[in-house]
């Protein structure tokens, strides 16, 4: 059989991650600040909500755009965090938000669309967007504009045969949140175009200064992705959401029913569960614990003598520059990995533009394991400066 | 916005499920023999053990590929069930049997791709095919050749631009097994043409007879796809696996990164309790409960008048040919459920060779509501027999 016809470049996170792991396995102890997941445990009521609908017992087949009532609980949400009235029957819940950008990719791209995507951003959009058929345009955006896309840009590289942009505020990799202003002109832009926006605010909710602004509140013409994976904590259940305009909803009932059937059961209660009151007082707690890591890390990481371009607005990540130091950011990274056991993702995870010159510190660890991590970069960095000296 | 692109055209059943539900709650009984999910519940060692590692907690990503311990049990499953030695890097554990569709169709459909696979089938792949830029090709398969391909078939529709092509056996809608003959045939000629092939044996362990083979026995070289939905009976969990050839695996890995991150945890620890030897009584048990069902089923409905062409040796349904009463097997499913509130699903929804002529009834219901289904089928035949009279 021939090989694959469609490579997909791997994450170059996942090197360091293996390689991390077999450090620990030969007894090494490894601060891992390269992951995007939050290391708080799955909340305590969501756990015993779960139990109790696993001893009740018929787990199967969800309609395929989920629990009615763990939609209307979205909708809930909605109205009280943005005050937004949404009706349920728009909001799609999907195996994670991977599911949920299967679910608009699917419904969306088609063979030749070009679709516009920040650079640095998310590493998946573009596979996914190639998967079906589309190419990724990734723009160049950088601390002059926040990480966002402006006005301006859009107009720039807007041409005839783009169909569509995604925006993902705040970001990853580096946690910064669209203006209300940009994202409200934004929508208008790729409205007045004919083209789809899609808003990725799976960070919402860990916000460090001022709410995110949803894409819902100016316009319903709109593609919204959210998880239940970051603000709630709960990576490994995989679900998450998609919120689709009126006209989209048939097409997207029949597009989840053949991309995954339905999101899995015992996650969509455990997703509910997280909705309540209970749940959210522990996660805005854990908000704020985030903020206080933020904090520390963006002051140490300066003081080593990093730079931090643009403060984390939300999000767990500090993308920092280290062009003080080195040229490569992806050898620096395996360096500090085997010589000071503190694994980080570099910039090329995220894009072509000067991704050499910065690495992503996720802020999932806690201040005295950060305080270590910091320790230990200190003396890498002293040492590879008298190296660097002889 | 525009509407969407690309048009998939909806399943038939769920019309009947929406109507069936609407009717039930007006008030009437509806016996639901249309859907394809074994109606006993999830094992009780699977719900014990969940619930003891939800208590231990963590529920994070996994690697992308599954836990290397519910690998290994699948690698061990293939030990014990077909003699075979499997490396547990070929398995890839999913969110379901779609997200191996997703990965194998993923990897291995380009632009332009034809895909052969068998009408009637599981509609769901030729929507995936096109998904990914490439043509299904149907090929009508009768009761002659017990609804699966034969060599002859692929010799006459194999060409120039034609890819893969797909075989599911136990096959839906029909629950026909293809013969060891055929099955290595088949693979060899694929083979020979530099294709691919991918074997769905998602109703492996649901039979009646004969075991079904499995494509890995012939061959390294082929993509199988399995599940825990159906002889596990754990549709709602949303866990299957996909067995990919060894020069796959690294492709195989990043496609599933990109996908799905990785499977739900919880789902996975459910997976490998219900591989545990406590369970398989269980599961076994429950095949012997098939087996009894679908002789009743399969002689009540000949006694009624329909044809059997091809008797069910596994899966959970009987392909009843229905042309004594009717040439619109829809329009007659539709009357079916109106008039006895018996809920089937029509050929239609399988393909469009003689769909009219067909419909396909699940035995997911028990002996005593088969028997009632059959009651209430039998009136309403005299009643549109004597309609039809007059």
């Amino acid at each position: 059989m021939s090989p694959p016809l469609k490579n997909i470049q791997p994450f170059f996170v996942m090197e360091i991650l293996n390689r991390a792991k077999e450090l620990e396995r030969l007894g090494k102890d490894v601060i891992h600040l390269e992951i995007g997941e939050p290391d708080f445990p799955t909340p305590a009521p969501v756990i015993r909500k779960v139990k109790e609908c696993l001893d009740q017992g018929q787990i199967r087949y969800t309609p395929a755009a989920g629990l009615p009532e763990l939609r209307e609980a979205i909708a809930r949400y909605y109205r009280e965090r943005y005050h937004l009235d949404l009706s349920p029957t728009r909001i799609f819940v999907t195996p994670g938000a991977s599911g949920a950008f299967l679910l608009l990719f699917g419904m969306l791209v088609a063979d030749g669309d070009r679709i516009l995507l920040g650079d640095p951003g998310y590493p998946c959009y573009a596979n996914l967007i190639r998967l079906f058929g589309g190419t990724a345009t990734a723009i160049p955006v950088g601390p002059e504009t926040n990480f966002h896309f402006t006005q301006a840009l859009f107009v720039e590289n807007w041409t005839h045969d783009t169909r569509g942009a995604i925006l993902a505020s705040p970001s990853n990799p580096t946690g910064t949140i669209v203006s209300r202003e940009t994202l409200a002109d934004l929508l208008r832009f790729s409205e007045r175009r004919g083209g789809f926006f899609i808003a990725d605010e799976i960070y919402h909710g860990l916000e460090y200064a001022a709410h995110s602004p949803t894409a819902l509140e100016f316009t319903d013409e709109v593609f919204v992705v959210n998880s239940f994976s970051k603000y709630f904590g709960m990576t490994g259940w995989r679900v998450g959401w998609a919120v689709v305009p009126d006209t989209f909803v048939e097409h997207a009932e029949r597009m989840a029913q053949n991309l995954f059937i339905s999101a899995p059961l015992p996650s969509q209660q455990a997703a509910l569960a997280a909705l309540s009151q209970e749940c959210r007082e522990e996660l805005d707690q854990r908000c704020r614990s985030f903020a206080e890591r933020r904090d520390f890390l963006v002051a140490g990481l300066i003081q080593l003598g990093f730079a931090v371009p643009a403060l984390p607005q939300g999000a767990f990540y500090v993308y920092a520059e280290c062009s003080a130091f080195t040229v490569d950011s992806s050898e620096f990274a395996k360096r500090i990995l085997e010589q000071a056991g503190v694994a980080i993702t570099p910039g090329k995870d995220f894009g072509a533009h000067h991704p050499e010159r910065y690495l992503r510190f996720s802020f999932t660890a806690t201040i005295p394991r950060m305080g270590e991590a910091l320790t230990r970069l200190q003396t890498f960095l002293a040492q590879d400066r008298s190296a660097r000296a002889r």
